[in-house]
């Protein structure tokens, strides 16, 4: 039966099933949990996606939750305390939870460093104690501290001063203190540290945990690796949907185009903002420019070669500074890579306009020739200075204390097809006057 | 001195070292390693970014290679046999390790799957021992196996049968058997599991390691979460650049301009081509269409607008089928979405569309009324078309069998500006005979 079927299914094919469900369904699912296996109800809880969260918080009074959260470690307590936006049910929710400094105290540090997603619930030991005595603290320990793979050791003022794994006190001699065969060299982070970091480390390390230290170097908390394999995921999701010009959150807002609209228009209205200076400026050259007509049919193939090859430019640099510290020689050696690329493709890229151009064009009022030799002659340049300013845009972005990663969206299209246009008109005008 | 720098320092310090030293000094430092502590060399071998690793390669004889590889697990093994390209040499230096049979059978398994990515070095007890038992066999396991921190244990003929973490087995009683106290719900995978299946597997239960069973249940190996944490970067990182039109092997072609224009040109070529069809169309269009020179100055707006809104809806698109297996009803929910989105984006850019094209229009040939209701129309036709076309083209390329991901690079942007074109200029004449 169901309450069997809750007991033994794993939290995340439950939060799977729910998320499949109509929301009528999901409720009263949600509901029986509660009352029959409320462990499995809060575990359910901390997987579900975002919006679920939300709406399943919705359903609760303020005591059910507070029970919920107790059940939790304090890092999902803290997670699902964050996606309640009334500051004053979260206030009402924090009293009902007995003993919950700890979760308050949490709140306080910024978000997205590891101060706000550590949990506090870990298991650490005087480093005075002997691996019998430890051995017999882990017997003693309770069910929902997590990671006890490895052990932190502190000193009497909770400074954190070693790490061992489980194996390695199975292994050593009983009669050992411990802080006699812990191992000293300890990769930690600090409250203030930034997720990215964090995720940096455990990945650069291979680590399984990495305990948090406050500014006094005591230990307060530890991230676990499952955590920071989320992480991982939602900064590379971040990035994804940057590139694209639009952001995560359009995800939670399935069936509500107004809410997706209002998330998608800040990325669009800069480009759009954008191709009005293209059409002012083709406006204007195609009344001075009596040639207008003939060399406009292949603005759009030079705008696109330029504006696809400065897309690869600057994801490849922006990948560049995200994963290298880019000190001055390195970068600089990018740098020039990107314009020789921009070389080789602008050679090829202009010898195929020109010969494309030179099919396409009919003599009418100019001689082939010039309308090819115009054409050929824009795309290498365009090209090479798309390659380059694509290259530029996220070491200059980075100096301005704005992520790279915003570097290869609409934006950039935009000002790629000004450059472009510019580029292409001023090649052809002057050619034109020069050969005429 | 430096012996001693070497021997203390984490492997991965010194592959970031090694990877801003200048080859000359990189050569000198990595034969230093070999001849005092080859084991750190070897750790430190398989930390290098891949290009590296290729180049210090080429430094040594067959036998060096081979004594580093035994040093290594059978996953980091494999992996380094997989750069060395030549069959020939890969040959002679399986021939040389002795006890190559497991490595061998591990190159046979496709790439990419988890029976080529796994380590064959893990730790596995028969469930009919004793928890007594158990734990004296792990008191004399070699320093090689990797983690130790669940137990995985198997019936007389090796086929998996249950698991346990390092903590339960030191809370049991000594005199139980192992398979009284083992959890028999096991999550594992196939030899011929994709690494991304097993990647969402260990991410979505929180798994330290996951085991491999061969085709008749047998345990064959394991895969650890430092190695999962290495496929979900690789695998972000894959999406990001083909969002881009380009791919990783890029970042190993640093100073080599040709490598890179080599990687970069399948991706632009057939965007290329479709502007030839862009500019084949418009020449066509000029010839026929006495008011193209009117019109086509605000063609670049419509085609901007209509890309970047196609390249929205497709990222969002290509992930949620990544994310979610979209079973009927969710995936026409996410597409009435996205049409839903197109109508609002679309109303309000075509009111901007018409005003700024109603400013910008002079009215020489013909009445600007026409020419900005023209510009309207045909942007809010050309966005409803893009948002529609951006969502569908993932699912149609998932059907197809081609990843979702490469829905967004160029080539979506150049068959977007073939279908905004049409759209435009079919709307402008129509309207100009309409109302004229
Ligand atoms: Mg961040
Ligand atoms: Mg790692
Ligand atoms: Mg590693
Ligand atoms: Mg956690
Ligand atoms: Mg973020
Ligand atoms: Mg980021
Ligand atoms: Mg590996
Ligand atoms: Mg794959
Ligand atoms: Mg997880
Ligand atoms: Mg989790
Ligand atoms: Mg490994
Ligand atoms: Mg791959
Ligand atoms: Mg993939």
């Amino acid at each position: 039966n169901l309450k069997n079927l809750i007991n033994k299914a794993h939290p995340s094919d439950i939060a799977a099933a729910i998320e499949i469900l109509k929301p009528f369904n999901r409720e009263k699912l949600f509901k029986f949990m509660i009352e029959h296996n409320i462990e499995k109800a809060a575990e359910v809880l901390i997987e579900l996606e975002e919006h679920l969260i939300k709406s399943i918080l919705d359903l609760f009074d303020d005591e059910t939750t507070a029970a919920i959260l107790k059940l939790l470690s304090t890092d999902d307590a803290v997670a699902i305390l964050d996606y309640i936006d009334d500051e004053e049910k979260k206030e009402k929710i924090l009293q009902l939870i007995h003993d919950s400094e700890k979760v308050e105290e949490q709140l306080l540090y910024q978000d997205e460093t590891a101060g706000r997603i550590m949990t506090t619930d870990f298991f650490s030991l005087n480093h005075n104690l002997t691996v019998k005595e430890a051995i017999e603290k882990l017997h003693q320990l309770e069910e929902k501290a997590e990671m006890v793979f490895y052990l932190y050791l502190v000193d009497d003022n909770q400074r954190l001063t070693g790490v061992m794994s489980l194996r390695q006190l199975l292994l050593s001699n009983p009669d050992a203190k411990l802080k006699e065969v812990m191992q000293k060299d300890i990769i930690s982070v600090r409250v203030d540290t930034d997720q990215e970091e964090v995720a940096r480390l455990v990945s650069q390390y291979d680590l399984l945990a990495i305990p948090v230290v406050d500014h006094d170097g005591k230990l307060v908390g530890i991230i676990t690796v499952d955590d920071v394999i989320d992480i991982i995921k939602e900064e590379a999701a971040e990035d994804i949907y940057r590139l694209a010009g639009t952001s995560e959150e359009e995800i939670l807002y399935k069936g509500h185009p107004f809410k997706i609209a209002k998330i998608r228009l800040p990325w669009l209205l800069p480009a759009f903002a954008g191709t009005f200076v293209v059409a002012s400026l083709l406006d204007l050259i195609s009344v001075k420019f009596s040639y207008f007509a003939i060399f406009v049919v292949f603005m759009p193939m030079i705008n696109a070669a330029a504006g696809n090859i400065g897309i690869q430019s600057s994801t490849i640099m922006a990948r560049e500074l995200a994963v290298n510290e880019m000190e001055g020689s390195i970068w600089k050696e990018v740098f020039s890579t990107q314009f020789r690329v921009g070389v080789i493709i602008g050679i090829l890229y202009a010898l195929i306009a020109f010969t494309f151009s030179f099919i396409l064009a009919k003599p009418v009022h100019l001689p082939k020739l010039i309308v090819s030799i115009s054409v050929g002659i824009a795309m290498f340049i365009a090209i090479i200075i798309s390659s380059v300013y694509g290259s530029f845009l996220p070491i200059f972005l980075k100096k301005m204390g704005v992520d790279p990663a915003v570097a290869t969206g609409p934006f950039v299209a935009a000002s790629n097809d000004i450059l472009g246009t510019i580029i292409y008109f001023s090649v052809a005008y002057n050619i034109v006057h020069l050969l005429q």
